[in-house]
This record gives structure tokens, C-alpha cells and sequence, in this order.
């Protein structure tokens, strides 16, 4: 496996098939987000993994219910980009999807945010390089999650990841990227 | 390449050979930092490759700077971390490092922070599948880097990532991992 190949190939899937993943292959999923380099090396990341049905539907209800607050006081590029794109409050993939991993993250530890977004990275990278299917969704307001799922208030919710098989298969034409030579400075920032 | 033995086997590195690495292998580390998803897809990173000597020792310099202040008020479990593992004000990696990738982020984007993350996770660890060391290290304050490398202000400073051959071999049990268990739930977040 080319790592180069698999960063370029994966994409974030929205929707899913209802077929299940071993338990297995979610576990390797985690292991590789545990070992995501961190502040202090305090490891601030909690993995809440939901499989039980009607937990993803409240939790579907929830989000949905503050994306609907969201999308009607968005900035309005933001708004632009969601017509475009299609996506609107409608969160089916947190049902859909046959488990969520959600992400919270002890407030109280250095970088805890920063330290978090890593070890995501390495769980999106290990699912798609077990062909499994990924999104990283932050609710406009996760204050409920912390509620529904018992999570202590010092943890903040981070990211939501559903995780299956998918049942769409984007290309990078519908998420170009920006070349190199856009984004690459050399020794001092130059405009382009 | 196992992805998941990469993952494990990546150490961040603080002592860098001044052997210099070729540009064709900082651009595809660069280009792995590009495919992150992102906001929008507004990949609001931006890539500032800093190998001129100078400017390496004014950032050192500064950053240093920075430290010293931050140290002494620093909340006493980091005092008590920096202690136990050496880290001290001084940062040799700025100017020991044949390069640093200074990551500095769009503020105007949704969800800069969070993108510019994942973007750093996968430069880490397409660094570490070329056989180069890295870091995320950064300052505690920031705005010294804005203005010696013209950077515009709405854009922030992320992280600044040395990147050499490492002249250290660092080890899991220097920073050991919590185990699954112990950082996994089931459907409900439970004290363990």
C-alpha cells in the first residue's frame, strides 16, 4: 500500500450501507487514532463507539434539530456551499451508518483540541485503508451528546464519525484541490 | 507499507541530523498535506518551507523568546512533564532541522483549526514513510511569525514542523499509550 495513493484516494462518504463491520476492524480503526502524537503526550481523546439503534436515532434527531437552528443563521458563502453541494439539516448518515464513533476530548490537558484532530486524521486513514467508509461531522451545538451519552462536561464532544460501507463513491472532481505551488511558499509568504 | 505498524512506528523527533533532504521529497510530504478534508473543502492551509539559515535562527530566536515567558507561568502538571522529559525553553530542532514547514491557516474558513490538523496528521506521517523525522511544535505566542514571514493576519499560525533525518530513536516506552480499553466505551460513556 502506497500511503501517498491512499490519502489521495479517500473521500468522505455520506452515505452508507446498512451491512455491519466486524468489531474487529473497528478496533484496528481506534488503535490507530490512540497513537496520534499529543500535548504533554496526555492522550486526551475518548472513543464512544454507538451501534445501538435507537441511541443513533436520538442522536440524529438532536443534530439535526441544531442544524436547522445552523443552516438558517450561516454565513452566506457557507450557505452557497451547502446548495451547492447539496447538503441540507438532514443528517441521515448518523442512522445509516452501522456505527458512530464519537470523539470527545479532556478540555483539562494542553492542546486537547489540536492533539484530537490528529488521531481523527489517523482513524480516517486506517478506515480507508480497510475500505471502510468515513465523515467527520461536528453538530452546530454538541452540548446534547455530552447529555445522551453520559459524556463529563470537562470532555468536549469533538466529531462525530460514522463508519461503514459505502454507498456512494465520490471523485476528487467533486472536491478539487488546490496545486502546490498555490499553497507552497518558500522562506516568507509571497502573495500568488 | 502496513499503515497501522507506520502509525506506531511514528516518534516525534527532536534532534535532527543537518544532513539536508531533497525538495522532491518535502513536496510530497507537502502533497500528502494537501488531500486532508477540510470545511467546505476550503483547505485554508498554507505551507511556508523555511530552509534559509537565517530566518531559521530569527525564528529560534523569537520563539525562545516566547518560551522562557511561557515556562514560568506555565499550570505546574506541564512544569512537572517539561521536567520529566528535559524540555526546556531552548529549541534546538528550529535551527538544527535542514527545514521547517510553517503551517499557518485561513481564519476566514470554517473549521480552519480542525482541517489544518488533519492536514498536519498526514504530513507527519508521509515524513515518516519517507524515513524523515518531524515535530508539531508550536509557540505560545505566534504573532513573531506573522510578521517575519509576511504572513497576512487573518491567516493563523498552526504549527511549525521541523523536518530532517532524525539523530534520535525514541522509543514507545518513553511515551507510553493508553490502553483501548481503557479509552473506549460502548454506546454510553462510563467512568473505568
Amino acid at each position: 500500500m502506497e500511503l501517498l495513493d491512499l490519502i489521495k484516494s479517500r473521500k468522505s462518504i455520506r452515505k452508507y450501507k446498512k451491512q455491519s463491520i466486524t468489531l474487529e476492524k473497528i478496533y484496528s480503526v481506534l488503535d490507530a487514532g490512540r497513537y496520534a502524537p499529543s500535548g504533554a503526550n496526555q492522550q486526551p481523546w475518548t472513543y464512544i463507539l454507538v451501534t445501538d439503534t435507537t441511541l443513533k436515532q436520538q442522536i440524529r434527531k438532536e443534530a439535526e434539530r441544531e442544524e436547522t437552528k445552523y443552516h438558517k443563521t450561516a454565513p452566506s458563502p457557507l450557505k452557497e456551499w451547502f446548495k451547492k453541494q447539496g447538503i441540507t439539516p438532514a443528517k441521515p448518515f448518523l442512522t445509516d451508518a452501522p456505527a458512530l464513533i464519537v470523539v470527545a476530548s479532556d478540555t483539562k490537558a494542553p492542546y486537547w483540541l489540536e492533539s484530537t484532530w490528529i488521531s481523527i486524521a489517523y482513524i480516517l486513514l486506517q478506515a480507508e485503508n480497510q475500505k471502510l467508509g468515513t465523515l467527520t461531522y461536528t453538530p452546530s451545538d454538541t452540548a446534547f451528546l455530552n447529555k445522551l451519552l453520559n459524556i463529563p462536561n470537562h470532555y468536549s464532544l469533538v466529531a462525530i464519525i460514522p463508519i461503514g460501507y459505502p454507498a456512494e463513491t465520490p471523485t476528487t472532481k467533486t472536491r478539487p484541490r488546490k496545486p502546490l505551488k498555490q499553497i507552497v511558499h518558500h522562506n516568507k509568504y509571497s502573495l500568488k
